[in-house]
């Protein structure tokens, strides 16, 4: 990549961190979304990383996203509880509800959490490592501005909605999905775009329904759906969920991040946290997975594939790479991010 | 369709609910299972109906499974419940697992329930509907015998794996995704294998690994995942949540239905339900999904779609259609039937 230097992932989360501080949220608000976005350039998901700081500052100056909410915890049941977010950054609101989430499945086994006025969450991989840290099966789910439509329809009207799950493991590494409901990421739409880059053919359609493999054009029109009629129903779950039950907006409601600076989006998670220990003890659990990764990897391999991993481990592994390597930033993202530390008087990211 | 003739769907229910019973199910098991079997013939998933009762009753007779279990439930939180099945048909106890999910969620907001010692449920649309028919939304996982590769693999690991959902709703129907994890289901292609018809590229692979069109290879190789990588991750979700964490078989070891008569399957399930009016009234629920489904409806169609419909509503309408006009059944089902009438000394489906 020309033009890319690589940044120590410490100083790039201070850096984010900084930002946001000036921005006007608490320092330790600010200092979860700095390791969160870098959380996921680690992870080799770029798109939800640090490339998106601009957008999330220009939501807080315009008042859509609220630098210092009130997120509200109330409990419906001993087993629910719904999470308002005060229009807050969505990273803060999913930590808290993930964090009651564990606290109720760990009083009574399952705990239930519905979201409502919160906002783009960043990467769902986020929440469910959260809960395997604490010992817990996850299931993380978010409706997101329409993006990719029902099947049978031309316009987006569905988010692209990641549907994200986790157990974890034993010995061996867990489990960790974090998949967008689109063949491709919007925001690796958007970074091609960027980068004046083609993209795929079967992956969008452009304004006027016709497919296209112009990054600008699809960023503008609608990603088809993973698998069909299949990742078009999960998409449209996602936002039933999310959307219609919690209370959140759905149904093509949800506003743009990038196109929508007039008002909240009211966006909507659904989490469902369980004890690993529900059915056999805590030690046959861990020693069950270990197995299950044991035989998995033991499959005797297609082409081209020399390895197996499981979801979750070819990123465990970036990361690992990238916390050495530091990590790779364009010059783009590095020319917008100048002139955020610029704007709010913060020093530049050194080039190294 | 030769050879296919039209039955009454209560005649074909009933004729199932003969045999279960000469089998030496109770009469209000077997007539259980009779409805379940229509049930799927009348939503068009022939692959999960009355072809399969020759297997169903081969496998009673050979002991693998269980005519008359004492399925057991044990709460071990307010919250969540352990089904232990008894090696029974699994439709009686995925049904009672669903029974369970409902009342709990009645009582608390949410219900989970883990099921072990279950076997082959049939169609997992038949619990997520008890579910809908009670008002309450539901996820419904279960694992099942080999059929997919792990992502990388090239045999059988992971099984086809329905995974199962669904959402209530107002005036207008609700949603009911019931979806294998293969691009085409394992039923289907034995059907096709019967019929000696083909079927479409990049759904399986032999044996050895190869890509195939010939269903009976196919059959005996490997079904391909939907949505590549994502499918694959799913299929490997539904293991763990249904096979690791409920202590129910895992990681390749779930028997095969048709070639292992051996041993019971010690099948899983996972079944989580939730009230519907946890976080709006009830009232406003079934308002927000009407308007969900009518913006839906309304969205600018692709072509060549003359209308968009929801995940359901197709099966809905052809188990409409079937009622009036009878279920086809293909001659070689209705042989495998009268040869098992014989047997069990019940008078043959009459061909109307």
């Amino acid at each position: 990549m020309t033009g890319t230097v690589r940044i120590p992932h410490g100083t790039l989360q201070a850096f984010a961190a900084e930002l946001f501080g000036r921005a006007g949220l608490r320092p330790h608000d600010a200092a979860v979304i700095g390791h969160d976005l870098v959380a996921a350039e680690l992870r080799g998901l770029a798109s939800h990383g640090v490339s998106r700081i601009p957008m999330y500052l220009e939501r807080l100056r315009r008042g859509v996203v609220n630098p210092r909410p009130a997120i509200s915890v109330t409990k419906m049941t001993p087993a629910v509880s719904l999470v308002d977010g005060d229009d807050g950054m969505g990273f803060l609101v999913a930590h808290e509800a993930m964090k009651e989430a564990i606290a109720l499945a760990g009083a009574i086994g399952i705990g239930l959490v519905g979201v409502r006025r919160s906002t783009h969450f960043g990467m769902s991989a986020l929440y469910v490592q959260q809960a395997i840290d604490a010992g817990y099966l996850s299931l993380v789910f978010t409706n997101s501005s329409p993006a990719i439509p029902v099947w049978g329809g031309r316009t987006a009207f569905l988010g692209a909605a990641p549907m994200a799950a986790g157990v974890p493991g034993g010995r061996a590494p867990g489990f960790l999905l974090d998949m967008a409901m689109t063949g491709i990421a919007r925001g690796k739409i958007r970074l091609a775009a960027r980068h004046g880059a083609p993209i795929e053919p079967g992956l969008a359609l452009d304004k006027s329904g016709a497919p296209t493999t112009d990054a600008a054009a699809a960023f503008e029109g609608v990603c088809l759906p993973f698998g069909g009629h299949k990742g078009a129903a999960l998409a449209m779950l996602m936002d039933l969920l999310c959307g219609v039950f919690t209370g959140a907006s759905f149904g093509g409601a949800v506003g743009s991040l990038y196109f929508d600076h007039g008002a909240p989006q009211n966006l909507g998670h659904l989490m469902i946290v369980a004890r690993r220990d529900l059915f056999v003890p805590a030690d046959e659990f861990e020693r069950r997975m270990d197995t299950f990764v044991e035989r998995a990897k033991a499959c005797p391999r297609a082409q081209p594939f020399d390895e197996i991993q499981m979801p979750g481990e070819p990123e465990d592994r970036k990361a690992t790479a990238l916390r050495a390597e530091g990590v790779p930033v364009s010059a783009e993202v590095l020319s917008d991010l100048d002139g955020e530390a610029d704007r709010l008087g913060v020093a530049r990211l050194h080039r190294g």
